[in-house]
């Protein structure tokens, strides 16, 4: 396949590397806001050549969205604008709302499909591309029917290539669910990250002490502000209602603690650790 | 060396492997208020007998308190009341506070060492313990001139040993900085498992879409009660400062996003990010 692929960050990277490991892609195209980015993707040869955005769809089988998700609803709008009834888009993107409604009405909709692959570190740029992204973890098609029963199978042939495990929900279901599987878990990071940092000033030497349990937790506070950042405004309700839930519940682990309530908290945990079956 | 752990579980279990392995230990006697853990824990072999507690002082060069934190000051007293001057006693709980208080005029303080490894994994029990522990992490000694300077002089070797780095900081020094690289970790991963599960009940299939970064923020909520209540309690008020902090946090996070403020967001992601120099 020839494939263009417009972000060459870790998301767009990654699955360059991958569609040409597995043998998915002859040529790959790219496209990036940054030259600089641009030039480091062609270097590293992640991609056979560079092309301005308009240019994207010419000669591509398949277009592919990586961008931030504030960028993906526009490009959206515009790689279906130039679409041919034989060429495929999609997005990776970590939210639907919005780009669901951009290209809902649009006459060439159903040669989109909206993809968000379960995958990601915490670093950002095409240097963090790597070949063993993806495999292993889920991919959610969303809106399945509102895309060409061909067009959907054609990716979800690709992501099975790169060895990922397909599921299939409404782009209403997969914000709520990535806002509480991947999108919180950013948000803690961080505000972990905000707090240590804020006692180290007073306190010096906080750091010696970090353990592995606080760089396991802490670990996603390092991700790019460009790529979340648009991410939980996006998903603002959805975020939103899992923010207030957490804040609620270290409220509650707040009160049993101000009131010595070692059988209280004894019991919160042993109810957490019911995560057990899950993780 | 001749020594006896009291409290064969994560920690004490993957000490007893340790010094085995590094021959620290010639013979290891094991004390624990499970029958069950202490045959497991013969059976497995991490230690070579299983004595009554009244009896762990018998003939040891050093006794090892590695019992949760609410045992220990207790435990501590009463080791103190029987040992010899050419015994060393020590601790490796995550507070220190209340065990300092309690022998800080006991006759025989200085053959005690107080010290705290940050090392420790989600799991729990005998069946935890592991070789590979401990190396390459920080261990704290606390107070380090309230104890005899040969008593320090033993445990650093034996730390040094198995792999460790020393820090000397007084008690309540470990107490504030383990409350925020340390406690805090585990509850936010408790609350985090809470919110996920309650959203899980009404919701469903949240989990098939877990991603690599959910388990990693979410993988400390497997730790086990009987451990980690009475940390949070030992070390309430610390604890209840950097929870405070935390939650003050989150609320800055929700109202920036309640007023779809991506610049402000953008700050605190980059504010947050700094946390790259550290880990």
């Amino acid at each position: 396949m020839k494939i263009t692929i417009i972000g060459l960050g870790l998301i767009g990277g990654s699955f360059a590397l991958c569609l040409r490991e597995k043998g998915v892609a002859q040529h790959i195209a790219g496209v990036d806001a940054s030259p600089e980015n641009a030039a480091k993707a062609l270097e590293m040869g992640l991609i056979d050549r560079v092309v301005p955005f308009e240019e994207a769809t010419n000669g591509a089988d398949l277009v592919v969205l990586a961008a931030p998700v504030n960028a993906i609803p526009t490009l959206a709008v515009k790689v279906l604008n130039r679409i041919k009834p034989c060429q495929i888009a999609m997005d990776m993107g970590s939210t639907k709302g919005e780009l669901g409604e951009m290209i809902a009405l649009h006459p060439n909709r159903s040669r989109f499909v909206l993809t968000h692959p379960m995958w990601g570190t915490e670093k950002s740029g095409p240097e963090a591309a790597r070949s063993d992204a993806f495999a292993g973890r889920a991919v959610v098609i969303c809106d399945g029917g509102d895309s060409a029963p061909e067009a959907v199978r054609t990716v979800e042939e690709i992501y099975t290539r790169i060895g990922m495990t397909i599921t299939h929900m409404t782009s209403e279901e997969q914000d709520i669910h990535t806002a509480y599987v991947s999108h919180i878990s950013h948000i803690t990071a961080y505000a972990l990250a905000l707090t240590v940092m804020e006692k180290e000033r007073s306190e010096g030497r906080i750091f010696e002490l970090a353990s592995g349990g606080f760089e396991s937790t802490v670990r996603l506070a390092k991700s790019s502000p460009s790529m979340w950042a648009p991410i939980f405004v996006q998903n603002k309700y959805n975020v939103l209602d899992v923010l207030r839930e957490l804040i609620h519940q270290l409220q509650i682990f707040r009160r049993l603690l101000e009131k010595d309530d070692l059988e209280g908290i004894t019991a919160a945990i042993t109810k957490a650790n019911e995560i057990k079956r899950i993780i």
